[in-house]
């Protein structure tokens, strides 16, 4: 059992390095056996896996252990002039560890964790995938293989995309419209250069996706925080604001969950028209919608080339394949094509003919269909359990899409405490403040479950244990 | 034979779209026939693949052509209706579009084709690359399939990296200093945004790498050009300056292919420690050195932590890739955490697995051999022949590395006449007028050679005809 203490002034990647080179001298860790991995370590403490990858390259470097390629970071055989050494020095470390502990398990994942962000690993069609990715590999030549590809994407995805979104987001574009790029970082520091000579303020929805948020401060734009309305953005505050770009999640309010109406998109739509402005609409999880009807994308309605339309394979199919794309405005084709000229495209030229040959022969519409389905059911099973167990003792935002659902209560417990309940219970769910970008609006009552990897066997014992944790004492 | 006029006040993409629809009227494309794919069109007629992609998707708007998915744009079945319309419409524009022409020929490359950029397709492993990607694609769980991996890169090719450039760059570092990236554009516009807080303005080499240049303007950073002497950027005039980051490629400057010597190497450094600034050292062909020992990097011989070094594997491996990487001093990794903390990576798992791989089982090692060979021998015999064939009437800039050399002349030949000449003997040569920001100081009187990609059995031949089209006459 590793033990951590945030509070500590020490730094964490310290106290974890120090913990495992005294479990390696005290031989607990016994030489030859296998560290847990990174990944597994910092979701066990709830650390960032950066943190455990210096603790344990540090332990490298010290030479307590190795790290070898496939197979993880392997225990060494000691060194025992090194022992007396790291008594001394490390005894006053573990003195203070012991004051004020937070105690988390170092071989297991919380029980049941509602973690956001991932998705269900069984869902992805890996036996496909790898056949059609080794097909697209074989039938590669050695000159595609080694030249420049096409800066935009390639021409065969791009209109598998056009014709993807004509069919489920409502709108037809150009394929040259249609920009694929690895990731959403990307896209919107591509946007934030696009777009710096007219602007250089922005409003997002507060709450909202603070990673978009994140990149926009980065590329140098003052961002103007607007908040919510029930159904969505407050258009009023937005009136009202010196912003003329928009950056929102139309399709499920990312993290509140909203659904905005077709009024309010068409009033969002109107107020671009005014401003001379843009709606940048990220479409991120509309693949995923149950027991609703979709509502058409902002995009699909524009009578204005205004909406930049962002969408992704991250939800849907997986995020470690790295593909977004957005379409852009014809209006502003012309620009991208010219202060972009000299860059070539982002992602591999195999990724990109994969995911292709995987939408043309049909498997991705076979996929979406097979994953609604099963996140349908989890959801189900989600809403289903909360109204039966928790009844009116909480009420449940955001549901009907998307991966994840957050919670409000009204019994005066706040955020951190309705967190460590639960973990004390086994159970993870996570905060929401971190979306608030004035704090000060935030009733501070409400927690985020995630139900894209928890598997839905799982589901209604981990919610009758938080209400054990959050209701019975 | 398609006719293009870029002094046409045509856009070029209508002048191909127009010629095309007229061939296709004219039964000289026939339905069922297949077009050339927009790569091949697009480098016989000297035009972007945008150019003859808009043509293309023009036609299959129009339902002459469509696009196939694996067999590319196929003539469709003629709607007679559509003729007369067009006849009266089209008319114009091909009456225009006599005037003034530069004929290319519309089936084939030039037959000596000098182009820098792409490499030799013949030289990729293509079929290891293959086994060793289909083998870590095979052994990808499902899990690791679907999660978002660590935002820096692997843990794996981090070190991978790390212990190349210690063995091949004279530096070591922390594997956590190195991150990996999808390409130049992404990595300088992740660096803007790391020292936006700190710096406005950028010093670059004059002439140089103007996609870095465009990058960094895009990012909304002051460009300042600073002129070169022989042995690479005029410290005197950076002095001068109100610069305090550098970006610079002094193992084979682009375009010019000086190397800066180590003296040089410690006087910018000087510099930079004396501004507390930073310098940017990209690293772009390093590993193509002929006929002469390797300076050290500018990195391995810094006191301090002044210097963020870029890598490729574009040019020693394969452009369509798409993995780059740099170190980024310890100094800055901080800020780096903190302000990309919400940042996913960019390069899918399973390429960054591949190439980890790929080095780690040593092909990495052996194929550099292989293409330092096969490159040394192509620039042997390039410059072997011009000095035969040509002697002093030329003088040649940047031996020795990399994968291109230039040429100056000293008989009154301006850079157009040079390349226009060229074409006339089917040979292509390539400008380098467009690497100069401040266009008064280039002399105008260079071309560029590049011998990454042409066949070393041809490149005999293509020098005497050059020499023909130059100096014959």
């Amino acid at each position: 059992m590793i033990i951590i203490d945030s509070d500590l002034n020490v730094p964490l990647y310290l106290q974890i390095y120090g913990q495992i080179k005294e479990k390696i001298i005290l031989k607990q860790f016994l030489q030859g056996s296998k560290l847990p991995s990174t990944r597994i370590l910092s979701t066990t403490l709830n650390v960032s896996r950066n943190t455990v990858e210096s603790a344990y390259l540090q332990l490298c470097a010290e030479g307590y252990i190795e790290s070898k390629a496939g197979s993880g970071f392997i225990v060494l055989k000691l060194d025992t002039s090194i022992i007396s050494k790291l008594k001394s020095k490390n005894s006053k470390n573990s003195e203070e560890t012991k004051n004020n502990l937070l105690e988390v398990k170092s071989s297991d994942f919380y029980k049941y964790d509602f973690k956001y962000g991932n998705i269900d690993a069984s869902d992805f069609p890996l036996r496909i995938w790898r056949k059609i990715s080794n097909k697209c590999l074989t039938a590669l030549t050695a000159e595609e293989m080694t030249s420049y590809s096409a800066s935009k994407g390639e021409l065969d995805l791009q209109i598998e995309i056009m014709e993807y979104l004509n069919k489920s987001r409502g709108f037809s574009c150009n394929p040259k419209q249609v920009i694929i790029l690895p990731g959403l970082e990307y896209c919107l520091s591509m946007l934030s250069q696009l777009f710096r000579k007219d602007f250089n303020q922005i409003a997002l929805e507060d709450p909202g996706h603070y990673g978009a948020c994140n990149i926009f401060v980065n590329n140098g734009y003052d961002v103007i925080p607007i908040g919510l309305e029930k159904d969505g953005i407050d258009l009023e505050e937005l009136e009202n604001s010196s912003a003329r770009i928009v950056y929102i999640t139309p399709s499920h309010q990312f993290p509140m969950g909203s659904v905005m109406p077709i009024q309010k998109r068409l009033k969002l739509l109107d107020w671009a028209m005014r401003k001379n402005g843009i709606i940048i609409e990220d479409d991120y999880d509309s693949e995923l919608r149950y027991n609703s009807r979709p509502i058409p994308s902002i995009k699909s309605i524009a009578l204005k080339e205004n909406v930049v339309y962002i969408g992704t394979f991250s939800k849907a199919l997986s995020p470690s394949l790295r593909i977004n794309y957005m379409v852009l405005p014809q209006v502003w084709l012309e620009r991208y094509d010219k202060i972009f000229a000299t860059y070539q495209t982002s992602v591999p030229l195999i990724q990109q003919k994969t995911i292709q040959q995987f939408m043309h022969l049909g498997y991705f519409d076979t996929h979406l269909r097979k994953v609604c389905l099963a996140n349908k059911r989890k959801h189900d099973i989600l809403i289903h359990t909360i109204n039966e167990v928790m009844g009116d003792k909480v009420i449940i935002h955001g549901k009907n899409a998307g991966l994840h659902v957050l919670l409000e209560f009204n019994n005066g417990l706040r955020e951190e405490e309705i967190i460590i309940k639960a973990k004390n219970y086994d159970v993870a769910v996570y905060p929401v403040s971190t979306f608030w970008m004035r704090q000060g609006n935030y009733s501070n009552n409400m927690v985020m479950l995630g139900f894209g990897e928890i598997h839905e066997d799982v589901i209604m014992d981990g919610i009758k244990l938080l209400n054990d944790a959050w209701f019975a004492e």
